[in-house]
């Protein structure tokens, strides 16, 4: 499985600088003084580069929400109990959850995959893809089979081509599942720490514990000493399960997640039909490093759409070179972040798009660098 | 005439700070942790305040572009010619340029004012309340006088409350007006060290210009040569018009321009009728600044949309205590700024007007705080 997962990375394509530069001269014959639209400029350039269109779309967006249960949740990290997520997805079903409200603001498609909600659930519109009923508890034992991380990655590269098939030309993906921020910043700390598996210290977890400071952070709401416990229960784990930073599926296999694999997967597929991703907060962030370290270039491909409050965001958009759009203190997840931002990145589109060229309009050209 | 606008400022109401206070109880009882949509909770908040109503409406916002020649641009202040302030206003009435693209984006009503504009003009579309041909050379001789600063404030009130007639719910201010940075630099300099005429110093005016540092910047882009010649032209008229800054139409008067009191005029229209108003970057602001010295309650209406590149907005900004949304690097005008921001503003009314209750959805509560 591994394998054939390998030959879906090497047909990705690399984005198209060419077409870049010529978007980036177009721009500068647009009726404004040269680079007074600032970062939206630099993105209409990305989204051509990525697209391969000088007029690059991302309307309509797509919107996946993938959900599943972590066992590490047994171990008290989260603020909310593990039935959060099962009802979470009923309201993400009946439209009440902020990624609903903001995906109507935005036109967005939106669907709601259960990759790995620990219980059973069937519901109308539910996206059925249950690999399994949530991770183990990966401070005991390895959360999933690298067969079962592989097949949940296989789930977000087949949900986002269904969605590129009927007509989106974006993609957000965002989670839901309680302790998925416990998760993210042990597979993050295995993508730093964990290049090799002699990188790990021996059973006294002391200071890889302290290692994880500015990696762990309150997620839903937990309060400092609950963060310490986070991550005393991180190193543990990782001293345990020795994780292989190089190897993302070894990564999520021993310390990972059922909807961050999927994440990743549908990152994988959008940089392999040319559609730019926009990437939320932490947990997202973390399932885009997992999709880069299987492909570099799908970091091509991403848009960082807001800064998030977890520590551990700063770290993960570090290692991806990426600057949020905004910085509005969120920390929801569910995709919220960058349905949000997602404006932003349309505006880009539409001043590439549709503003009349100095030419075009009869207006004089200044002098402006 | 300046009677007659004290009376109107007199009648323009205090926010409701209970309503606000039932806002932000009813935020914490949205199915996400509380204060993890970080400032979107706040905006509605503020938004609740302004409009008396706990589930605010921004929707569908107004924007009045304001356009107006200034006589300091003989001095050669900017990087572009005069004459493309009036091709600038075709270029709006074409739909060409980007306030108009993000117009359409948003669904905002847009309307294009001569307020000013130094040659005749026509135009289907065109609003046309020229009050001067544009102010004169405020090097050698006041811009306009007080009764035509006031006109013009008059103006833009009128063009306000016709557009709240038509239903906006929110309002944006635009500008054009080729040498209106200087112009905003002047203004703002008068507002910060003109509190009576004695705090201008003597004839030599070296350190004055030198105090200007900060406050003038690039505009629409000249280069440092420029930029230092922009500083000395204002100290210079500073010290030639010594301007009461505590009166604002003093202000306006003496260095002032037509469309900034046009734009002053329409914000405490907004803030008499409990309209919202998102403030655009530089120019925008020091028109917010003489709004706020007409009647100081005015600031309480004002979201700041973005951080402009041009030095002054900060400063501006820290007078009105306020923290732009956004900050992309944007230094265009227009309202630009304000329009690109305005979705942000539309998701935190969506997010308290349409997410379910954890009640509602059924979902356990947490203990986050």
């Amino acid at each position: 499985m591994v394998a054939s997962l390998n030959r879906y990375c090497q047909r990705i394509p690399s984005v198209d600088d060419q077409v870049g530069q010529e978007a980036a001269r177009y721009v500068d014959t647009l009726t404004k003084p040269k680079g007074s639209l600032g970062r939206l400029e630099a993105i209409a350039v990305e989204l051509a580069k990525i697209t391969g269109h000088m007029k690059p779309q991302v309307s309509p967006p797509g919107i996946i929400v993938f959900a599943a249960d972590h066992g590490i949740a047994a171990e008290g990290v989260s603020a909310y109990p593990q039935e959060v997520t099962a009802q979470m997805v009923h309201n993400f079903l009946n439209g009440g959850a902020a990624i609903n409200v903001f995906a109507r603001q935005i036109g967005a498609m939106l669907e709601v995959v259960d990759i790995g909600v620990a219980q059973p659930l069937a519901a109308p519109g539910l996206i059925s893809r249950k690999v399994r009923y949530g991770t183990a508890n990966f401070l005991k034992e390895t959360a999933m089979s690298l067969k079962d991380a592989v097949a949940a990655i296989e789930v977000g590269i087949e949900r986002a081509e269904a969605m590129i098939d009927r007509g989106i030309k974006s993609l957000i993906v965002g989670e839901m599942g309680i302790g998925n921020t416990t998760t993210s910043s042990a597979m993050l700390a295995a993508f730093l720490c964990g290049d090799t598996s002699g990188a790990y210290p021996g059973p006294d977890t002391t200071e890889l514990a302290e290692r994880m400071k500015g990696l762990v952070g309150p997620g839903t709401g937990v309060k400092q000493e609950r963060v310490i416990h986070k991550q005393s229960v991180i190193a543990r784990a990782l001293a345990l399960h020795r994780p292989n930073g190089q190897d993302p599926v070894d990564v999520l296999s021993k310390v990972g997640g059922l909807e961050i694999a999927g994440m990743a997967g549908a990152i994988l597929a959008a940089a392999r039909h040319h559609i730019p991703v926009i990437v939320d907060g932490f947990i997202c962030t973390v399932a885009a490093l997992t999709a880069v370290r299987l492909c570099p270039h799908v970091n091509d491909v991403l848009l960082a759409a807001h800064r998030s409050q977890e520590p551990g965001h700063q770290v993960a958009l570090r290692l991806l070179n990426k600057e949020p759009l905004v910085d509005l203190g969120m920390r929801l997840g569910e995709g919220s972040g960058a349905a949000v931002a997602f404006p932003l990145v349309e505006a880009a589109c539409r001043m590439i798009g549709e503003m009349a060229t100095f030419q075009s309009a009869g207006v004089t050209d200044g002098e402006g660098a």
